[in-house]
């Protein structure tokens, strides 16, 4: 199976998956409109990265997709947010209107309240997941992903990119933002599969080694598309970076230096994955794709 | 002693706690002053509760700090957001600027995310509160507080609320919106309290009733006094849900037979608490409190 048919396969389980338990669930409230149209779409690289780690371990999909769908609703969250008029001020996103374009800004920032809220419900509140795999691991997986989101990880992250703006940075702020604001979500996707699966700490740490280069390179791939893509291939607005003077490694090193420095990352990462003793092929495949994307 | 001491001395105990937590443990964030500056202050009447329902449990003051210090970052997270420009456009907040004013609109919206995530990895992450009450009951913690957030709960209540703004609504529309806006998140800052001292099924589902019946007291409290308190008093602008022609019990029952409503509701709340076989005599102080006071 082509990597790309891969992700689109899981991209489409995680949409089928989040409408079903919305639309039978809670159909009356009217933020669950909103709320798919925030989730659906995308990529769903950390969706597929949680299934992707959590398959090699052996464990079946239907016990990984609850988390696989919470991993993209808080993702969607932190979109939901860093797109509204007072951030990044962002109309476009997906290829369609951003939240606030389309839902209004106050209904924005409860929406984006709302993903995070009830993507951590699917994971802490999933009775099949607990009967499966008990209270310590589905725990485990919660504070997995609040610590990436929390003030060293995400939004941590965010506050050192507005405050980036408009001034000097050096490589190693750079990267110290892209470990905070990407690399620490992306690789709470890739240990929420590890614990699913139960892995030994020895190979969580090597994960979450990898999965913070990775993490890097995504972001750095997607500072290069930001100044190399267009809009209706990107799905979003193209050439922010420079307009708001973010601090982005292109800015700092240029995009053919960035693109050495991702590939250095990208090699690190792989040979990471390689010293296991378990094959991670579909992961190391997504780490190429991450790489060599074009949108 | 005096429930107004014992409240005092919960939010001098609660403030302690969370500056000490936050400025030992990451004092290079400059999230770190924002959160504070948002938990600082108020009468942090929901922490008491999870203080209360525990201690008459018989569980130690140390094992419920964290979990009400939680609350209290939720509780504040939820009022940053309210504030912003785009919802409230409230510019006065606990005797000071609301935290846009204070920090800018930006962080508002990255300090309100902070304070939801890191409350909620107060609770998740809590190794002392694991050692002492397993995995199962702080599971359950993190559980009774996101479903009181989520689409059910306070969430969807701000969503009916904004729904609610400059048209006729019914006494049982402001009901709703009530509970799920006000009572839900109240509630679980009292059966966070109950979880904790293993609390049996049947007792938790009656201080669930009492919670929801005391969160719309307050509710109506606040609506009274918005519209019969001075600014200085209340620590925030009054007179706003008249001019946002918010769905208030006030607006539609006028301030002498909400009062009535809210006595009524009162005293069935106090009824139930007397029907355990336990005493809540601090709950029911602070429930006195709640619909007896000027601010």
């Amino acid at each position: 199976m082509k990597i790309e048919d891969f992700l689109q396969e899981n991209a489409n389980l995680v949409d089928e998956y989040l409408e079903h338990h919305f639309l039978s669930l809670r159909k009356e409230s009217s933020l669950v409109s909103p709320i798919l149209y925030g989730v659906k779409g995308g990529k769903k690289i950390r969706a597929s990265l949680t299934l992707a780690t959590g398959l090699s371990y052996g464990i079946e999909k239907k016990y990984l997709l609850p988390v696989a769908g919470a991993i993209e609703m808080i993702h969607a969250f932190s979109l939901v947010h860093d797109d509204l008029p007072c951030m990044d001020n962002d109309d476009y996103r997906r290829g369609k209107p951003s939240m606030h374009r389309a839902f209004g800004e106050a209904m924005a920032v409860l929406v984006g309240d709302a993903l995070l809220i009830e993507g951590l419900r699917l994971v802490a509140g999933n009775e099949e997941l607990i009967k499966f795999g008990g209270e310590e691991k589905v725990l485990g997986m919660v504070n997995v992903i609040l610590e990436a989101l929390g003030i060293e990880g995400m939004v941590g992250g965010q506050v050192l990119d507005l405050e980036g703006e408009g001034r000097e940075v050096s490589e190693e702020e750079v990267g110290k933002i892209y470990r905070q604001k990407t690399a620490s979500f992306l690789t709470a996707s890739i240990l929420c599969g590890a614990i699913a699966g139960s892995a030994p700490s020895s190979e969580r740490e090597v994960l979450k080694n990898f999965g913070m280069l990775l993490g890097e390179c995504f972001q750095i791939k997607d500072d290069i598309l930001d100044v190399t893509q267009e809009k209706e291939v990107l799905g979003k607005t193209p050439g922010k970076d420079k307009l708001q003077d973010k601090a982005t490694l292109v800015k700092v090193k240029g995009v053919r230096d960035s693109e050495e420095i991702m590939k250095d990352k990208w090699e690190k990462a792989t040979q990471l994955l390689s010293s296991l003793p378990r094959s991670f092929s579909l992961l190391l495949e997504i780490a190429r794709f991450v790489v060599e994307r074009k949108y």
